[in-house]
């Protein structure tokens, strides 16, 4: 149990961190995502830090704000270390 | 708004024929696809139905249960007519 929850906090780490990235390479405040994204800064704060798990169309939400695809966002999340195919329920 | 909500099922849509179409390629029912990914069958019925915004974690389950990356299934999804990138807030 309290492995799975590793887990979990991992790849939403992971997810955070890819989002992180493309925002700073874009030179965006978490504020201005947030405005490209209609979520609220603090809501992009807390992705960031991988402290939520976020809805689909959310995350779609935040990759139109990135101008990039899903599948583009996927791809740098699971190449990054702490992305772990194996959540446990 | 009514506009946006149309988008919203567009997209959803999109996702879960993706997954039903990646389940029955592999010849699972959603009785076998809901064990792999410790999901309710009903669950994955409304989720190939486009019935249900998942969270990114669920997500997550049920690449893992078909066997596949996220980059992937979000590549099928997207690679799909009814996928529509313009999603209103």
């Amino acid at each position: 149990m309290q492995k799975s929850k590793q887990h979990r906090k991992r790849v939403l780490r992971s997810l955070g961190t890819a989002i992180r990235n493309r925002r700073v390479d874009q030179y965006l405040s978490q504020q201005e995502l947030g405005i490209k994204a209609d979520l609220h800064r603090t809501h992009i704060t807390d992705i960031e830090g991988g402290l939520r798990n976020i809805s689909f169309l959310t995350l779609l939400r935040i990759a139109n704000g990135l101008d990039c695809t899903l599948t583009e966002l996927m791809s740098d999340a699971e190449s990054l270390d702490g992305f772990d195919k194996g959540v446990a329920s």
